[in-house]
């Protein structure tokens, strides 16, 4: 297939749909103004992690309040239709996502309130245990619970994607196994084991299981998970990129940057997300750690573009992997 | 204006939009059941009291639910025009309401959530003091507090009918002057003092008052607290419709039944509706004192218009009060 000139990628990039699969920034005016100055059409957004119910529902009121606030730059997206309508639009849409299930505590029933609020993207259980499984930290993976079932089945048949990034490898294969026809979970934002070898990254092997149930990868940009550790460049993440599609194809494959834009680190809202609960034992060491993220902040995106023109990509491939391929995603899980 | 007759009378009542402002029934199929057999094409249904934050979720995930179960007999109204759809469809049009703002606890910006997921009418208190206000039987009546002014206020802003049928005098009076130009409160389901005083009816100032400002008044059917006590049959309900016409005119006013059909009286649950907070001291003397309902069983509803045509009224008048007044009134706080 043609190669396309790195002037010729930026053309493709300002008419495609760009879909980042995870932002865990420190939302506000300025990153929704970033977003809209690096061209992010479409983009999940963790809006739950460690919270309760009542606090998970707070932090949906903080989105609907900047949704008022900020209309010409985010909206709310509870479908593909609306990104779609956002790229018209010219802002970015906005769809609330968790990294954890604590927000319904004790009730799956709760999921349905959630979705209808526009919580479609759930991660079974960030880092640690919870009712539902064990998350890749965790001293033994229990693999998916009998509640865990059950939410699995509830989110598949509200159309909320179930996302497998943080979650322990047993659990993962067993959700990977266990969820509905149709309905397969994700990895939103995850980096290859076969390029660095590390627990929180995803095994050939999961990854194949993944996407022969037409499941969805994102890659992430984390630098001490790359192959270069970090001194790894925006090249890289297409290297690892085309690592993945080497395993499930060009059509299964996004970007899920992971990015945490405005937070410091250390800063307290990263203690809070490295303790277990928020508040218990420290889980990893990238609290303090140096870390380099090869795609860049936000605003300077299409610098992937780029990068994928520099590695001999088709249109066809950037336009799929930039966001088409997510949304096909989405939609297969929505529903149309 | 001409009258009808009773036959002519069940005519209009079969091509009227009839709406009940508020019923807290034993809900589940036999209810729903009995509204369809009634001719009742939208209700506004009590989905919180003394629940607080966390609870009044779950009783909105019942809700979905059933929506879900008995798509034949109802489905839920956000806006006057879902009403008019589910008169078209031959089902009920359900708007989940509240009797009491514990549900938001002590944060008004839940009221958004609850708005977005369906509860468009709610009673500033119920019986006794909160955050907002008083209840008609407290103590002493704070009126209005100063949260209470911005609960009011959200509540405009967002489109939620602010009703002040339980609560008491002076915060009644306090909400009813303050409440923003163009959305005014209403009484849902009140009886009027100047035909039986009662500290649960409204005097006459109260319903001028809040008539002169474009709000409504819906007329309870509560034996006890009418002229005739538990000798009142349904002409003299339509005698209080009549005599809340004569103070108001007949623009503002309908149908608000407080129907509670299939609780038991005694039953667990009027003792907990009956009690501070659903546990403590009891408020009135209703839980276990004998109560007639003039009105009947919801599935004789068409007696209501029967009486009006025993009364003498226009076509126009009925079709009025029994839907259209509540429609305009509701659409006026919603929005189109």
């Amino acid at each position: 297939m043609a190669t396309v000139t790195e002037a010729q990628a930026l053309d493709i990039y300002k008419n495609s749909i760009h879909f980042d699969g995870l932002n865990i920034c420190n939302f506000g005016e300025e990153i929704f103004q970033s977003w809209h100055d690096g061209g992010i059409d479409g983009v999940s957004v963790t809006c739950g992690l460690w919270e309760n119910f009542r606090d998970s529902m707070f932090n949906i009121v903080q989105w609907k309040k900047w949704f008022d606030e900020y209309p010409h730059l985010i909206m709310q997206a509870h479908t593909v239709k609306d990104i779609r309508t956002a790229k018209e639009k010219g802002v970015t849409g906005v769809i609330l996502s968790w990294q954890n299930t604590a927000g319904i505590e004790d009730r799956y029933d709760f999921l349905r309130l959630f979705r209808d609020l526009g919580v479609r993207i759930m991660q079974l259980t960030y880092n640690t245990q919870n009712y539902s499984g064990a998350g890749y930290t965790e001293l033994n993976d229990s693999g998916l619970t009998g509640f865990g079932r059950e939410v699995v089945t509830e989110m598949a048949r509200l159309g909320i994607v179930c996302d497998l990034s943080h979650v322990g490898p047993k659990t993962s294969a067993d959700v990977i196994e266990f969820a509905p026809e149709g309905k397969p979970p994700c990895f939103s934002h995850v980096l290859p084991c076969g390029l660095k070898e590390h627990t929180r990254n995803k095994s050939d092997e999961l990854i194949k299981a993944i996407g022969a149930k037409g499941g969805f990868v994102g890659l992430s940009q984390f630098g001490p998970h790359m192959k270069k550790g970090n001194d790894s460049t925006v090249d890289d993440y297409v290297e690892a990129l085309d690592y993945v599609i080497s395993l499930i194809g060009e059509d299964l494959v996004g970007i899920g940057s992971d990015s945490s834009e405005g937070h410091g680190r250390p800063s307290d809202f990263m203690a809070w997300c490295n303790k277990d609960k928020g508040y218990a034992r420290s889980l990893t060491a990238w609290g303090h750690a140096k870390v380099i993220k090869p795609l860049g902040p936000l605003r300077e995106r299409p610098e992937l573009v780029k990068a994928m023109a520099r590695a001999g990509w088709s249109e066809t491939k950037i336009r799929k992997v930039l966001g088409e391929n997510w949304l096909v995603y989405l939609e297969k899980i929505f529903g149309a």
